[in-house]
């Protein structure tokens, strides 16, 4: 038994990241979804399954079941079809699902993604959606301004200093995602300093609105297949060699240290496990900058800094493309949008376009660290990528 | 690769069915959990994974992301543990992905269950809720008087005549239901008549009060066991011998057709082909009866009877416990109440029960299919559970 199949993705799809009034969430999935088959070369009728995530569906649209309506719409006869939610993390926990059931030989061809509508929902509603999120009664920028607190506390860094550090953050992320043409910031802010985002107006203390990513729509797709059938639909797949998924351990549960981020080190453990590699095998990450202190949280704790040292390290640049490990290059959720449920297959689609060189920053990665956080630090997925796994 | 592992029940767990205006989502399945847990002898440190299913926890009570609330207030490490969200068979859509990873041995103990607050949420939050699974932008029982025209039509059956056999599905549910202790009904209408169900106030024409299942809270949980592992703990595991999940063919996009269930059918066919049985060799069904009109239509796509003639078959006995094929005696949705998120392992758990010969209804069955349905005909899972499968 103990013998599992490889898994790979084979093509990927992303709508552009911005605003879509006019689109459903199936729509703003589908769109996706069909950029993603032909980017595989596969057939509408080759996908034996499709594994969605979304948060908000039922606050901002107004509807839930939506599998059968993507079902439906595409004009596909009933099949498996599955909706995940785990907030932000939703089609992240959708991919290590779908992943599973590939690894263990159910499935040769399935697709994986998600979709939001928060831009377009307007503020109030798409507010609304997103802090059912948070255990406690709060918005997610005050989740955040108090892990920024924390932060400061913990590791005894002056909240003025720890400003100018995670302003850093915000300006690199800006700029690589005004390259990105399907960032929501493409061609815009490109060339943000400290000032600008100190000096933009205060969302929760001490983050500014440059501190936040933006209310997105947008959809995300990818396909995955079985290693043999991944070889035969193309020369270069981007085998997933490692998964980990864990919840609990919020704020309101752990309070300080949850900025330790506990799922975050048990899912990070369980993906480098099963991949046999550690985190200074990993050329490139992108993690979850929802803001900007949440990126060095993340890097932290998959294991790139020493905890209390992730923001020093974004200040220093360690974090850039030319760095020591290249954190966000595709310009993270801050600089390419926020369209929660299609976050965690966006940022495998970046991904797993920088794997194949299809951007020209970097060229020669080969491995690289998808991570995704749902909640006041709750549910986190870590996916491991590799595009020149000898086999 | 192709040996996979055998799945057994080792232990269930339910909350009463009804009203719980004190008890939150986490509460009522971690309640479940519990009563799970110690049927089964198991302890908490023993689950590997959480396979969570609930409908409208935005809607009703604010809250998404609800795993983490369930881990934290378990008060154990984060962990892996899953939202699924399919309408109304959240539940069994989790079971369905919870047994494949058990069959694939990505765990020896895992649990599976859900939660729901429909009663206590009000009539207008639980109607709200309940309404975003009905792809156009009409309440439930509008859906299923819908259904009941279409069979009217369709099969050629006076509509006067279908709702007095419709009558006998509600009396005969009702019936079971005020036996069953967890029963939202336990204790009341054990004897109503076709006049008492024609007579009840109108809800949606042609459907009566008694024709509708009751809004419902409520929590329930299935211990799931590798094979191996599951005939250590116990000495009468209840093994899954197949399953089918499908989505696709709403009432929106099929019309009529939808009553013939298409999703029902390729998830029936796909239980009946992995435990190598068929609709004959069932002994009981737990069937998804949310209106009288639902639990016919289920049992013609599942194969006990023809096509158009599942009501009259209801009003003749034969779905009866003395009957050919007992169905929903454990009350159904109809008799037990329907905590949406709840429903689907709170069928498992009353067919769990009866397989285990702890009701004296139903002493000899070793075989049985439990069948629920999310949304306007969109979503169908089917488990297959046998109680004394030669290994």
């Amino acid at each position: 038994m103990e013998e599992y199949n490889d898994v790979a993705i084979v093509g990927v799809g992303q709508t552009e990241f911005g605003e879509h009034e006019e689109k459903t969430l199936v729509d703003l999935y589908n769109d996706a979804f069909r950029d993603a088959l032909a980017d595989a070369g596969v057939e509408e009728e080759d996908i034996e399954a499709i594994h969605y995530g979304n948060l908000g569906a039922a606050v901002t649209e107004g509807v839930s079941n939506l599998p059968a309506h993507i079902v439906d719409e595409l004009g596909l006869d009933p099949m498996e079809a599955v909706r995940y939610e785990g907030a932000c993390a939703s089609s992240s926990v959708a991919l290590v699902q779908a992943y599973k059931d590939v690894k263990a030989g159910y499935n040769d061809i399935v697709a994986v993604g998600g979709s939001e509508k928060l831009k377009s929902a307007g503020t109030e509603k798409g507010t609304e959606a997103l802090a059912t999120a948070s255990r406690e009664d709060r918005t997610f920028p005050e989740v955040f301004a108090q892990a920024a607190e924390h932060y400061s506390e913990r590791y005894d860094i002056p909240m003025e200093e720890l400003e100018e550090q995670m302003a850093h953050v915000s300006m690199k992320n800006h700029e690589y995602g005004a390259e990105n043409p399907k960032a929501q910031f493409y061609g815009v802010m490109e060339d943000l300093d400290v000032e600008d985002v100190r000096d933009a107006d205060t969302v929760a203390d001490p983050l500014t609105l440059l501190d936040c990513c933006p209310m997105t729509d947008g959809g995300s797709a990818v396909i995955l297949a079985r290693g043999e059938v991944a070889e035969e639909l193309t020369e270069d797949p981007v085998y997933i060699t490692g998964t980990g998924l864990a919840a609990g351990g919020t704020m309101t549960e752990y309070g300080e240290d949850a900025i330790e981020a506990l799922p975050r080190q048990a899912a990070a453990r369980e993906a480098f496990e099963e991949a046999g590699i550690k985190a200074e095998d990993i050329d490139f990450a992108e993690v979850h900058d929802c803001f900007t202190i949440a990126e060095p949280i993340a890097t932290e704790a998959i294991g790139f800094f020493d905890y209390g040292k992730g923001v020093e390290a974004a200040a220093d640049g360690k974090t850039r493309i030319e760095g020591e490990i290249p954190v966000n290059p595709s310009g993270g959720l801050i600089g390419k949008g926020h369209p929660v449920g299609a976050t965690g297959t966006g940022q495998v689609y970046s991904a797993f376009k920088t794997l194949r060189g299809e951007y020209d920053y970097l060229e020669d990665s080969d491995t690289a660290i998808v991570d995704t956080l749902g909640g006041d630090f709750g549910t986190v997925a870590e996916i491991i990528l590799e595009s020149d796994r000898d086999r």
